[in-house]
Protein backbone atom coordinates (compact mmCIF):
# COMPACT_ATOMS: atom_id res chain seq x y z
CA UNK A 1 0.00 0.00 0.00
CA UNK A 2 1.21 3.25 -1.09
CA UNK A 3 1.23 5.53 2.12
CA UNK A 4 2.54 8.81 1.23
CA UNK A 5 4.04 11.27 -1.39
CA UNK A 6 7.83 10.15 -0.43
CA UNK A 7 9.89 12.57 -2.98
CA UNK A 8 9.44 14.87 -6.21
CA UNK A 9 12.37 14.14 -8.56
CA UNK A 10 13.31 17.20 -10.30
CA UNK A 11 15.84 17.56 -13.05
CA UNK A 12 18.36 19.93 -13.24
CA UNK A 13 21.86 21.44 -15.27
CA UNK A 14 23.39 22.46 -12.49
CA UNK A 15 22.80 20.77 -8.68
CA UNK A 16 25.15 23.11 -6.90
CA UNK A 17 22.99 26.04 -8.61
CA UNK A 18 19.33 24.16 -8.03
CA UNK A 19 20.40 23.49 -4.51
CA UNK A 20 21.66 27.02 -3.72
CA UNK A 21 18.17 28.36 -5.23
CA UNK A 22 16.32 26.32 -3.01
CA UNK A 23 17.99 27.16 -0.12
CA UNK A 24 17.80 30.96 -0.81
CA UNK A 25 14.65 30.76 -2.16
CA UNK A 26 12.45 28.47 0.31
CA UNK A 27 15.16 28.41 3.11
CA UNK A 28 15.52 24.27 2.05
CA UNK A 29 18.43 22.57 3.72
CA UNK A 30 20.43 19.33 2.06
CA UNK A 31 19.41 16.36 4.02
CA UNK A 32 21.58 13.94 2.12
CA UNK A 33 23.98 13.78 -0.90
CA UNK A 34 24.84 10.84 -2.77
CA UNK A 35 25.92 9.54 -6.76
CA UNK A 36 24.04 6.91 -8.73
CA UNK A 37 26.19 5.50 -10.51
CA UNK A 38 23.47 2.66 -12.15
CA UNK A 39 21.19 5.82 -12.69
CA UNK A 40 23.92 8.15 -13.54
CA UNK A 41 22.70 10.97 -11.44
CA UNK A 42 24.29 13.12 -8.87
CA UNK A 43 21.34 14.08 -6.38
CA UNK A 44 20.95 15.87 -3.43
CA UNK A 45 17.69 15.51 -1.09
CA UNK A 46 16.03 18.36 0.79
CA UNK A 47 13.38 17.06 3.74
CA UNK A 48 10.67 18.88 3.11
CA UNK A 49 8.27 17.59 6.37
CA UNK A 50 7.53 14.05 7.79
CA UNK A 51 4.46 12.10 7.25
CA UNK A 52 1.62 10.50 9.16
CA UNK A 53 3.25 6.49 7.68
CA UNK A 54 6.43 7.54 9.86
CA UNK A 55 8.60 8.28 6.77
CA UNK A 56 9.23 12.12 5.12
CA UNK A 57 8.54 13.80 2.39
CA UNK A 58 11.45 15.39 0.16
CA UNK A 59 12.46 17.10 -3.16
CA UNK A 60 15.03 15.25 -4.61
CA UNK A 61 17.19 17.18 -7.11
CA UNK A 62 18.96 15.11 -10.05
CA UNK A 63 22.15 15.97 -12.12
CA UNK A 64 23.02 13.70 -15.16
CA UNK A 65 26.40 12.60 -14.88
CA UNK A 66 27.33 11.18 -17.78
CA UNK A 67 25.45 12.37 -21.25
CA UNK A 68 23.45 8.67 -21.69
CA UNK A 69 21.87 8.70 -18.77
CA UNK A 70 18.01 8.85 -18.84
CA UNK A 71 18.31 11.88 -16.85
CA UNK A 72 20.47 13.85 -19.20
CA UNK A 73 18.39 12.26 -22.15
CA UNK A 74 15.17 13.84 -20.30
CA UNK A 75 17.08 17.31 -19.60
CA UNK A 76 18.37 17.43 -23.44
CA UNK A 77 14.53 16.69 -24.34
CA UNK A 78 12.64 18.98 -21.99
CA UNK A 79 15.14 21.22 -19.91
CA UNK A 80 14.61 21.67 -16.62
CA UNK A 81 11.63 20.28 -14.37
CA UNK A 82 9.66 17.78 -12.52
CA UNK A 83 11.59 14.37 -13.80
CA UNK A 84 9.05 12.14 -11.94
CA UNK A 85 7.24 11.40 -8.40
CA UNK A 86 7.65 9.23 -5.52
CA UNK A 87 5.38 7.03 -3.68
CA UNK A 88 6.54 5.62 -0.63
CA UNK A 89 5.36 1.96 0.33
CA UNK A 90 6.27 -0.49 3.28
CA UNK A 91 6.11 -3.37 0.46
CA UNK A 92 7.62 -2.11 -2.91
CA UNK A 93 8.48 -6.10 -4.17
CA UNK A 94 4.63 -6.57 -2.97
CA UNK A 95 3.06 -3.44 -5.00
CA UNK A 96 4.87 -3.65 -7.39
CA UNK A 97 3.71 -7.34 -8.39
CA UNK A 98 0.38 -6.17 -7.35
CA UNK A 99 0.58 -3.16 -10.23
CA UNK A 100 2.32 -5.04 -12.65
CA UNK A 101 -1.31 -7.37 -12.26
CA UNK A 102 -3.01 -4.75 -13.74
CA UNK A 103 -1.62 -4.21 -17.03
CA UNK A 104 1.10 -1.25 -15.76
CA UNK A 105 4.14 -1.98 -17.06
CA UNK A 106 7.17 -1.90 -13.84
CA UNK A 107 10.59 -0.72 -15.57
CA UNK A 108 12.71 -3.42 -13.40
CA UNK A 109 12.15 -7.00 -13.06
CA UNK A 110 13.35 -6.38 -9.31
CA UNK A 111 13.67 -3.33 -7.24
CA UNK A 112 16.82 -1.53 -7.68
CA UNK A 113 18.80 0.15 -4.92
CA UNK A 114 17.59 3.98 -4.49
CA UNK A 115 18.80 7.15 -2.55
CA UNK A 116 19.57 6.23 0.84
CA UNK A 117 19.38 2.90 0.96
CA UNK A 118 15.72 2.53 -0.58
CA UNK A 119 14.60 -0.15 -2.79
CA UNK A 120 13.08 1.34 -5.80
CA UNK A 121 10.87 0.48 -9.20
CA UNK A 122 9.17 2.74 -11.50
CA UNK A 123 6.16 2.55 -13.61
CA UNK A 124 5.78 3.48 -17.20
CA UNK A 125 4.81 6.86 -17.43
CA UNK A 126 3.24 6.11 -20.77
CA UNK A 127 0.56 3.64 -18.25
CA UNK A 128 0.51 6.52 -15.85
CA UNK A 129 -1.16 9.65 -17.31
CA UNK A 130 2.13 10.45 -18.78
CA UNK A 131 3.49 10.73 -15.04
CA UNK A 132 7.38 8.66 -14.12
CA UNK A 133 6.31 7.14 -11.18
CA UNK A 134 8.41 5.49 -8.62
CA UNK A 135 8.16 2.98 -5.55
CA UNK A 136 10.29 3.14 -2.74
CA UNK A 137 10.63 1.34 0.06
CA UNK A 138 13.02 3.61 2.78
CA UNK A 139 16.09 1.37 4.38
CA UNK A 140 14.94 1.94 7.85
CA UNK A 141 18.84 2.91 8.89
CA UNK A 142 18.41 5.98 7.15
CA UNK B 1 7.83 29.49 6.03
CA UNK B 2 6.87 26.38 3.43
CA UNK B 3 6.80 23.26 5.69
CA UNK B 4 5.21 20.73 3.73
CA UNK B 5 4.49 19.26 0.37
CA UNK B 6 0.97 20.56 -0.22
CA UNK B 7 0.41 18.75 -3.16
CA UNK B 8 1.39 17.40 -7.17
CA UNK B 9 -0.63 18.98 -9.99
CA UNK B 10 -1.06 16.54 -12.58
CA UNK B 11 -3.01 17.88 -15.90
CA UNK B 12 -4.80 15.32 -17.66
CA UNK B 13 -7.07 15.17 -20.61
CA UNK B 14 -10.58 13.10 -19.10
CA UNK B 15 -10.22 13.88 -15.51
CA UNK B 16 -12.92 10.63 -14.58
CA UNK B 17 -10.54 8.20 -16.38
CA UNK B 18 -7.62 9.65 -14.29
CA UNK B 19 -9.68 9.30 -11.02
CA UNK B 20 -10.15 5.73 -12.18
CA UNK B 21 -6.71 5.22 -12.86
CA UNK B 22 -5.27 6.55 -9.31
CA UNK B 23 -7.76 4.47 -7.54
CA UNK B 24 -7.65 1.19 -9.38
CA UNK B 25 -3.35 1.08 -9.61
CA UNK B 26 -2.82 2.19 -6.15
CA UNK B 27 -6.50 2.63 -3.83
CA UNK B 28 -6.00 6.62 -4.00
CA UNK B 29 -9.58 7.70 -2.89
CA UNK B 30 -11.38 11.44 -4.49
CA UNK B 31 -11.20 13.61 -1.23
CA UNK B 32 -12.46 16.63 -2.59
CA UNK B 33 -13.99 17.85 -6.49
CA UNK B 34 -14.59 21.31 -7.69
CA UNK B 35 -14.44 23.34 -10.86
CA UNK B 36 -12.26 26.57 -10.79
CA UNK B 37 -13.94 29.14 -13.45
CA UNK B 38 -11.28 31.62 -12.61
CA UNK B 39 -8.39 28.56 -13.58
CA UNK B 40 -10.77 27.00 -16.47
CA UNK B 41 -10.24 23.94 -14.67
CA UNK B 42 -11.97 20.72 -12.86
CA UNK B 43 -10.11 18.95 -10.06
CA UNK B 44 -10.00 16.11 -7.74
CA UNK B 45 -7.77 16.39 -4.63
CA UNK B 46 -6.57 12.77 -3.61
CA UNK B 47 -5.41 12.45 -0.28
CA UNK B 48 -2.05 10.43 0.13
CA UNK B 49 -1.01 11.72 3.96
CA UNK B 50 -0.58 13.94 7.01
CA UNK B 51 2.36 16.38 7.36
CA UNK B 52 4.00 17.02 10.44
CA UNK B 53 3.25 20.57 10.13
CA UNK B 54 -0.69 19.34 10.45
CA UNK B 55 -1.65 19.53 7.35
CA UNK B 56 -1.54 17.04 4.39
CA UNK B 57 0.08 16.22 1.03
CA UNK B 58 -2.71 15.66 -2.02
CA UNK B 59 -2.62 14.73 -5.75
CA UNK B 60 -4.40 17.29 -7.60
CA UNK B 61 -5.94 16.08 -10.89
CA UNK B 62 -6.62 18.95 -13.14
CA UNK B 63 -8.73 18.61 -16.20
CA UNK B 64 -9.25 22.11 -18.27
CA UNK B 65 -12.42 22.99 -18.50
CA UNK B 66 -11.85 25.62 -21.48
CA UNK B 67 -9.32 25.85 -24.25
CA UNK B 68 -8.44 29.62 -23.96
CA UNK B 69 -7.31 27.91 -19.93
CA UNK B 70 -3.62 27.88 -19.05
CA UNK B 71 -4.22 24.06 -18.46
CA UNK B 72 -5.44 23.26 -21.79
CA UNK B 73 -2.67 25.35 -23.68
CA UNK B 74 -0.30 23.45 -21.24
CA UNK B 75 -1.38 20.17 -22.16
CA UNK B 76 -1.39 20.80 -25.82
CA UNK B 77 1.90 21.54 -26.00
CA UNK B 78 3.50 18.90 -23.41
CA UNK B 79 0.52 16.25 -23.10
CA UNK B 80 -0.40 14.68 -19.77
CA UNK B 81 2.07 14.69 -17.20
CA UNK B 82 2.82 16.47 -13.94
CA UNK B 83 2.06 20.14 -14.05
CA UNK B 84 3.38 22.16 -10.98
CA UNK B 85 4.25 21.38 -7.11
CA UNK B 86 2.81 23.21 -4.21
CA UNK B 87 4.51 23.84 -0.90
CA UNK B 88 2.16 24.63 1.92
CA UNK B 89 2.81 27.63 4.28
CA UNK B 90 0.55 29.33 7.07
CA UNK B 91 1.52 32.78 5.62
CA UNK B 92 1.12 32.52 1.76
CA UNK B 93 1.15 36.13 1.81
CA UNK B 94 4.13 36.84 3.43
CA UNK B 95 6.34 34.58 1.74
CA UNK B 96 5.18 35.28 -1.81
CA UNK B 97 6.37 38.83 -0.74
CA UNK B 98 9.71 37.73 0.76
CA UNK B 99 10.40 35.46 -2.46
CA UNK B 100 9.41 38.03 -4.44
CA UNK B 101 12.20 40.28 -3.05
CA UNK B 102 14.85 37.80 -4.02
CA UNK B 103 13.96 38.06 -7.17
CA UNK B 104 11.59 35.22 -8.41
CA UNK B 105 8.67 36.56 -10.13
CA UNK B 106 5.50 36.07 -8.25
CA UNK B 107 2.57 35.61 -11.00
CA UNK B 108 -0.11 37.66 -8.55
CA UNK B 109 -0.11 40.89 -7.26
CA UNK B 110 -2.19 38.68 -4.21
CA UNK B 111 -3.08 35.33 -3.40
CA UNK B 112 -6.11 33.53 -4.80
CA UNK B 113 -8.71 31.20 -3.99
CA UNK B 114 -7.20 27.74 -4.54
CA UNK B 115 -8.61 24.17 -3.90
CA UNK B 116 -10.90 24.08 -0.90
CA UNK B 117 -11.17 27.34 -0.31
CA UNK B 118 -7.59 27.55 -0.07
CA UNK B 119 -4.88 30.80 -0.53
CA UNK B 120 -2.89 30.74 -3.46
CA UNK B 121 0.12 32.15 -5.49
CA UNK B 122 2.45 31.10 -8.46
CA UNK B 123 6.10 31.36 -9.12
CA UNK B 124 7.34 32.07 -12.63
CA UNK B 125 8.88 27.94 -13.78
CA UNK B 126 11.57 30.57 -15.43
CA UNK B 127 12.62 31.64 -12.41
CA UNK B 128 12.48 28.37 -10.53
CA UNK B 129 14.34 25.93 -12.53
CA UNK B 130 11.72 25.29 -14.86
CA UNK B 131 9.56 24.29 -11.87
CA UNK B 132 6.04 25.86 -11.45
CA UNK B 133 5.53 26.70 -8.19
CA UNK B 134 2.48 27.34 -6.16
CA UNK B 135 2.16 28.18 -2.44
CA UNK B 136 -0.87 27.34 -0.65
CA UNK B 137 -2.01 28.41 2.23
CA UNK B 138 -5.36 26.41 3.53
CA UNK B 139 -8.72 27.14 4.92
CA UNK B 140 -8.39 25.77 8.36
CA UNK B 141 -12.24 24.88 7.63
CA UNK B 142 -11.49 22.02 5.38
Amino acid sequence: MLTRIDHIGIACFDLDKTVEFYRATYGFEVFHTEVNEEQGVREAMLKINETSDGGASYLQLLEPTREDSTVAKWLAKNGEGVHHIAFGTADVDGDAEAIRGKGVRVLYDQPRTGSMGSRITFLHPKDCHGVLTELVTSNPEH
